[in-house]
């Protein structure tokens, strides 16, 4: 049993509530449990220069926390004049993910920038970001088609996020800030609707793990996006 | 009549919602229409080295907006690496409008630091969160003097804040985003719940006003802080 | 009597000293007292990306103190590597305060530039600023239009700026640096050489002020730009 | 056969030069073909303020390019003023992976600072770096032992790194360049000599990819990483 | 004859005016022909922590100018947030300059802060800050000595700067800035009221030049330092 | 004799080892003794915007020292954020000694940016660094030349540098570090094959100095530097 009272195999309480930013083309508040992270999808008319008459659309995204998003507070980047190791690499993850399930080349020269910004933090605020993000994109691509600036949406498929860990010797799935700091091996996994793979990254936080161990963690972060997907297609009124 | 239907002394819907961040020692979020501010208040042991050994605490804020809290999104200010004119000026008087109200040397050497994140902009942003803040603020001293580190909490009064404007001419109380951007002057009022003055702004943003007109400005402003006053009080659960 | 020896109502000696940059097309030294401020315009023929094709100018400013200008030194921004909340609300101030006197759209599409400098400071630096800002940039455009590049100077008004505070419960105008850090309300205003407002900035430094005691303030300051106004009419030569 | 002529097994030659800098105490200039990473090893007596009187110690690490590393110039990260994501993502993952191998409580309190900077690019520079990081860390290891300052080497086994990918829709190991910038899938997996799994990170460049691919690219690094594995024992003269 | 109407070896008309700031522990504005810098000399009771428990003293300089000094605006570096090349490498000749001429032992442990601010530049604003950076120096332990907190100026001589150039095929003595732009040679010197070279700098700004050449070059400096050294003694009364 | 036992008016062992930098037009790793500088040329088709449509060509320099090139180890620029007053002073002298030997009409609309940087440092870094530069520079003009883009080299001499010093009273040539932190005058001498003086930097670093001194400083400098130059041409297989 965990310190939450889950189950090893059990995640948060999850909701993804749209609709919560007036004008942002499309806006997902995703709660993870008491991690909350508020997804806004704007649509540009101008890509990067450096992709200037491809063709192809570009997606990118920024991460931040609000200062007293975690337990003790947190500098404000704006006001320390730069953007930390962690949030460079976050933000990075989530634009790589909704990449992956975008076809660039259907997007036309039009750029999606999405921001997470992280209003409460209890561990696994990236997942959140990115699973919530998804939702922001797919309904501000359906508002831009709705306006006939796209023939489709330009979307291959779903995308989720969802940390594992081995704590105490133990698979968790969706880990709460306290075990992520506990944990022995810390993975995030981002994955498709149809169960293709999109991203993983796992790291020994003490020690070096097992293979096998490995193969635990991607098993049970399956059930878990498998969970969020379908979360995902209801929010977004898609069929299963 | 204004755009928004609205009479021209009458307030947008303004809502103070506390309890909001589970980790903060206060937390409000303002909304004064589609104007919604996060304020949280955190406590903390060490005041700024130049205060050391003063026997006063000290309160100091911060300010930000969500890139895409605004119409089309505005830059990320930790992306940029700078905060802008206006956000400094903004903190900087949020922070003065909290010590106008506090008695720092019963504070003992303390500092309360606000955050003041705008989720949605829909102009009057400084002033919605002047007014969330106070509430985190007095949030965060019963906190801590319920812990039985402050003998009581240390504000003299409450504070809040309003804008008002003359907009064709007339005046007009609690500007949204429209009437801001096209309003003849535009004013901002601190002002405590026993309608003592701590911060007066007013601008001629085309040509210069006539003092009649800005005692206007202020009677409708005092009237606008009445009823934010009580609505702080109420949530608070001081007596009127 | 105030510390100074100057009676409640008295200003500091002002003089406006022209001509003191040969490279500047306006500059202006202007000395409240021991205040002293070098005040610059500079007429660039490029306004903004924001603005152009808008057939209007523009003006901004810039301000900047010099690090021995104050008591003890200042560190220098530029080594810094940022300039302060500070400084950057006084350049907005300056900026806003020349535009509010400028017909923009008889600017044509130009810039004017003011910088001002703060030499040495005792206090009020940025009313000096605004005061002095105001001579150079007539200068500017007498000598824009000398060249025929405009019509007129695309000035309605002159505009001056002067500080009042309560010091010990008394009224008092244009207060030096002493005066001014112990000052229970500090106020600055901008007047039109004709009385109208265009910016009023009134702080409770330590406890909220009563109305009647702002208006005080401002029956001061309406005293004091009067002789400021009367000033710049005199070194620019223009008719009372 | 892969555009280099490799097999889709086989590495570049790869070569660990040791004493390649006179100051530091361990140094290390890491080969992957022409993939040339210059490691050093600084040794400090200081931990950081966070880990003060833990009486652990801490492994930190910097990542550059030269700016003409690249086949067309990169900015100088030190002329811009800042690290790029990519940067800090780098050298944050070679840190971890120190750390991962070194028993941090027998270290004592004392920092090494990790310096990988990559004179000339082929793909593949910061599994290049981890595994020449690990040869210079272990020789300033050896000096501080030898100095008496430690009981022994704190280190628990050896650890280095590889890429694999997916080309062309086959698995290659240790991918050149030309390969990293067409692969469907980028993955970089760090192990330590007896297998245990340190970090992966696996990326879908293009569409996702399923779990037998991925377990194939596991594979393909496990072998890799035990020839590196030895070629480290080699240099350092440990037995196998 | 030059455009200015100088003689090879003239120099411009140069003052050194002391006194122009009230609040610095010594001040002086110098003035080479229409090139004005103003210098001050700030006491500090805090040499830099590498320095600490040295008994040495220690003088660094910083150096600015007013964004229109320059003939045409030169942007703020505080604005900018970062300052020059060019600026760093004058305010570090400055520091060095007045080093050199004072017996860091005999300061005790205590800092002075030279800054030299550029007004209006034609040219040739190092060595003017130098010259005028010595009287203010000078002034600064004078006021020091003269409060018991040292036992004497710990000054060894007088330094002062003056440039020479190739204009022409000739030779000449304090060049102005339309000299300077079109110099073939551009030489620096820093020279003591004995003699003593502290600091020479020249530099081909187009084609290399000869040894016979430059010692021309350096025997007009001496020639212009000599009169500068007269002065500065004449302005601090120091028998000559 | 010197501790390194060299003689007054020996140079360290100098090697200029060409072609060390598979991408680079031109590229040179120069060692004078345990400092060693990786010097690279890069060819760009763009000028900077100043220079557009002069029909001239331009030369910039770029300088770092890795971490650990330093006894104790030196901060990363790219973390701190900001160059160094000195490595902005040293990338600003590497360009003016390029551009004064090469003649920027005859470059054609071209940009050459010159990258040095240092691996390991032992004294005279800046030295070898324009040394090194020289040959990676003419590298990189026989490339361009080679594919037609120009009709020649346009450099019209060679090009290098060497320091000298005072150290205990006597002329030293090719200071090392231990000599280079105790000489009572530290010189710089750009010079070119024909002994045309590009850059004299001398500097009192304790004590002024004589003019014979200088003289002398010159003398050994043009001693170093001939031999500097057969080198540079030797590796460059040009004739004598």
């Amino acid at each position: 049993m965990r310190v939450s009272g889950r189950a090893a195999s059990e995640m948060r309480a999850v909701t993804l509530e749209t609709g919560v930013n007036k004008h942002a083309e499309g806006s997902c508040l995703a709660r993870f449990g008491d991690t909350h992270v508020l997804c806004t999808a704007t649509v540009e008319e101008k890509v990067p220069f450096w992709m200037r008459n491809s063709g192809q659309g570009w997606i990118t995204a920024e991460y931040g926390m609000l200062p007293r998003s975690t337990g003790t507070r947190t500098d404000r980047e704006a006001a320390k004049g730069r953007q930390s190791g962690r949030t460079q690499e976050i933000q990075r993850l989530i634009g790589r993910s909704m990449r992956a399930v975008t076809d660039l080349a259907r997007m036309g020269e039009m750029q999606v920038r999405i921001d997470c910004d992280v209003l409460q933090a209890d561990g696994g605020t990236r997942t959140a970001a990115i699973t919530g993000a998804y939702v922001a994109l797919h309904q501000a691509f359906q508002k831009v088609a709705g306006l006939g600036l796209l023939a489709a949406v330009p979307l291959t498929d779903t995308v989720a996020a969802v940390s594992c860990g081995i704590v105490g010797g133990e698979v968790v799935l969706d880990m709460d800030y306290a075990e992520d700091s506990t944990a022995e091996t810390d993975a995030n996994f981002v994955i498709t609707g149809n169960g293709g793979l999109v991203e993983i990254q796992a790291t020994a936080e003490k020690t070096p793990f097992e293979e096998a161990l490995f193969l635990a963690l991607l098993g049970a972060a399956r059930d878990g996006v498998g969970r969020l997907a379908a979360l995902q297609r209801q929010v977004l009124g898609l069929e299963a």
